[in-house]
């Protein structure tokens, strides 16, 4: 870096709701990643941006910084087109698995780099290790195999993609930084742009199971991420999806995975087909791949092919029976009626509780762990009937699980009306 | 402590504009003492106070949190009661040297705990340093000592008053925290409190060479620590002054001696005499002490002796010559007319940048560099008389201090109307 600065100087310009130079961001992302600045400086900033905000210049030239303090992936040896989808996270949420598969059947390289699950949201490769022999970390090699052919690969991001994100994200977690939308936004989008794919797609969750609690802030969410795509040549949608519910009937690791491959079956939830097949055709869309009938594929094991070729290449059985949790609890229904509620936040803290999630990033899950969900909102449902299994390898889990579901869900004599529905909006 | 929190819940209260419970207000400062609250946690709260605020009975139990992290002293052995005055800093602001003493002449103790100077505004104990054989640091019996008779100490505060505030402010000072004012406040108040005095005199200045450069931050900064000054049950009175203007004719650490000497010989600037006059009579005043005539003690010799025996008590020769800069340098007047302007921030930093005052805390500081004013704002002048002398042992200084004053004065043919009143408001 040529120029330098002071970091008292940069944080003052954001306390007092100035505007950073190009210059500033970049020595400051930079420096920070060096140790030049100290994390006690930049969580006052943090802080600062966090009530005081950035404009979409300054977001995207911070995102820049740091997509620059680490290495890029370039995919185009492959020859063909790529895409990704990036979830901001809520409960129940497998989608990854059935669509990244269902992608890649229409010549469409799917690279989905993942996370793992921290708090009440599950992580896609938590899910994933639940299958026998499954492992997440490939060289860029063998990721380049699997997605030259089956053209799908799931796996953990390497630790060369923008460090200054890493380095950051710790930070923010344990300095109360986590909720700022242009740090969130870039944070995402600096991984998703380093890692090279060609076509985006974001499903930003709102509701009460997601991180963004308001349609508002999930829109803006969204719109800042959109923005930071193109800025950067990524062709970049988003769609705003309904967290208030858990999608599907499963929240948990192997139970999941197990949903995933009912969808890829020609079966599976409504609303878990209904956003695989509606982020696969934006996928798709983005990526210039017009007309494909993704419904189709997923009936006619084209998309279940490319699944079990994914699983066989990183080392996973994809017929092997899945683990299962030792211990269950059901809560039934107590009177007659309709589901009128089912709270995504209620049911995804259940199911962290029960060990299918980790408060900490070096604990362990426990693969079968989790909540069946046996009705959804405006499901008819009758006194005594179970409403919700819960399952985990210690039992003693059960009374905190049980303590966070009360209050959770609700039953209406009458068929609720007006549910919301689960695709919003479509921001491009 | 009996009950523990989270030191992000915290930080996401103050964030989220909440209000923090006195249970919530000790633990965090108890905690930051210990280090189970990170400094990058602490700067994130920092920041979060400083944009959204505090109400006072936050500022107030954190406060008394701050005092309870130390010792706190204890006068009434004396037998006689005690008052201090606190500055919150300007430019040749020399007050303390002769107020201390001349209080004390009416039987009022005065301990006046000082700190450094840092940046442009010049430090208490630097300035007494210059004073062959002077020592800042007393052990609290030579403290008492002292306050028995001659009645006045002027020495540096214990280590262990308020550790809590000496971490918090270091934090602060690298984090660009420092100016919010219910931290100001409290650490101000903290720090007076736990030296135990019964009655409190605040000068607090606005303007160019002030901390606050706004009358209305000034006020309420004034506002808030004399709300705290009650909560603890000491008698608290705020005077808002002037500080666009450095106070009498000398920036520096001898030559502001030399200049209070001649204050406590009956001379000296009108300013410097008033507001040490004003300030006199608000301390005994709060003291309990009624109707003293302190202008008679100026001239009658009397706060004179107490001044020599106060300096002789620490070490010093109350007679000996004053160190003398080995240079000098002259800005004359380019014009006749009268002197329209003399900015108290420029001539405060080109003292400093001639060696009297230091950047960093572990810097030396020059004991005869400084700044001579020889015309004060409605003063007439003509073209060739000197306006300022710059001082240094270390003339390569003299462009800096130069630049530092360019634009800093101005010469208008008429006579200024209308100049600011020394002392702008009484608090109390």
């Amino acid at each position: 870096m040529a120029e330098s600065f002071d970091a008292v100087d940069i944080i003052r310009v954001k306390r007092d709701r100035g505007t950073l130079t190009p210059e500033q961001i970049d020595w400051t992302i930079d420096a920070y990643t060096r140790g030049v600045i100290a994390d006690e400086q930049m969580s006052a900033l943090n802080m600062a941006i966090l009530l005081n905000g950035m404009n979409r210049e300054e977001i995207s030239r911070w995102t820049a910084a740091m997509i620059a303090s680490g290495e890029r992936m370039d995919f185009s040896a492959l020859g063909k087109p790529t895409a990704d989808k990036h979830s901001t996270g809520g409960v129940g949420d497998k989608i990854t698995l059935p669509l990244a598969p269902l992608v890649a059947v229409f010549g469409v390289a799917v690279p989905q780099l993942s996370g793992r699950g921290l708090g009440h949201t599950g992580g896609t490769l938590d899910k994933l290790e639940s299958i026998p022999g499954w492992r997440a970390a490939l060289s860029n090699e063998e990721m380049m195999d699997v997605l030259r052919d089956p053209g799908a690969v799931i796996c953990a991001a390497g630790a060369g993609l923008a460090p200054a994100d890493k380095k950051l994200y710790a930070l923010r977690d344990v300095t109360g930084t986590v909720e700022a939308i242009p740090l969130i936004a870039s944070s995402i989008m600096s991984k998703k742009i380093a890692e090279g794919t060609g076509a985006l797609v974001l499903d930003v969750k709102c509701g009460s199971g997601a991180f963004m609690k308001s349609e508002e802030d999930a829109r803006e969410l969204a719109r800042t991420m959109v923005d930071l795509g193109k800025d950067a040549g990524v062709n970049t949608v988003a769609l705003l999806t309904n967290m208030n519910v858990p999608l599907g009937l499963t929240a948990g690791n192997a139970i999941e995975v197990e949903e995933s491959v009912e969808v890829l079956a020609g079966g599976g939830p409504a609303d878990v087909v209904e956003l695989t097949v509606a982020l696969a055709e934006e996928m798709l869309s983005a990526a210039g791949v017009r007309d494909a009938d993704v419904r189709a594929a997923l009936q006619d094991g084209r998309a279940m092919d490319v699944w079990k070729r994914m699983i066989s290449a990183q080392g996973g059985d994809p017929d092997a029976a899945l683990p299962v949790a030792r211990e269950s609890h059901v809560i039934t229904a107590d009177r007659d009626g309709y589901l009128s509620e089912l709270d995504a936040m209620s049911v995804g803290v259940a199911a962290w509780r029960l060990g299918a999630g980790r408060a900490r990033k070096e604990d362990p899950v426990q693969a079968g762990a989790g909540v069946r969900m046996h009705a959804k909102p405006g499901d008819p449902v009758k006194a005594g009937q179970p409403l919700l299994t819960l399952l985990t390898d210690t039992p003693e889990k059960f009374a905190r699980a049980e303590e966070a579901l009360a209050g959770g869900w609700a039953i209406s004599p009458e068929k609720p009306e007006g549910l919301t529905p689960l695709i919003l909006d479509r921001i491009s």
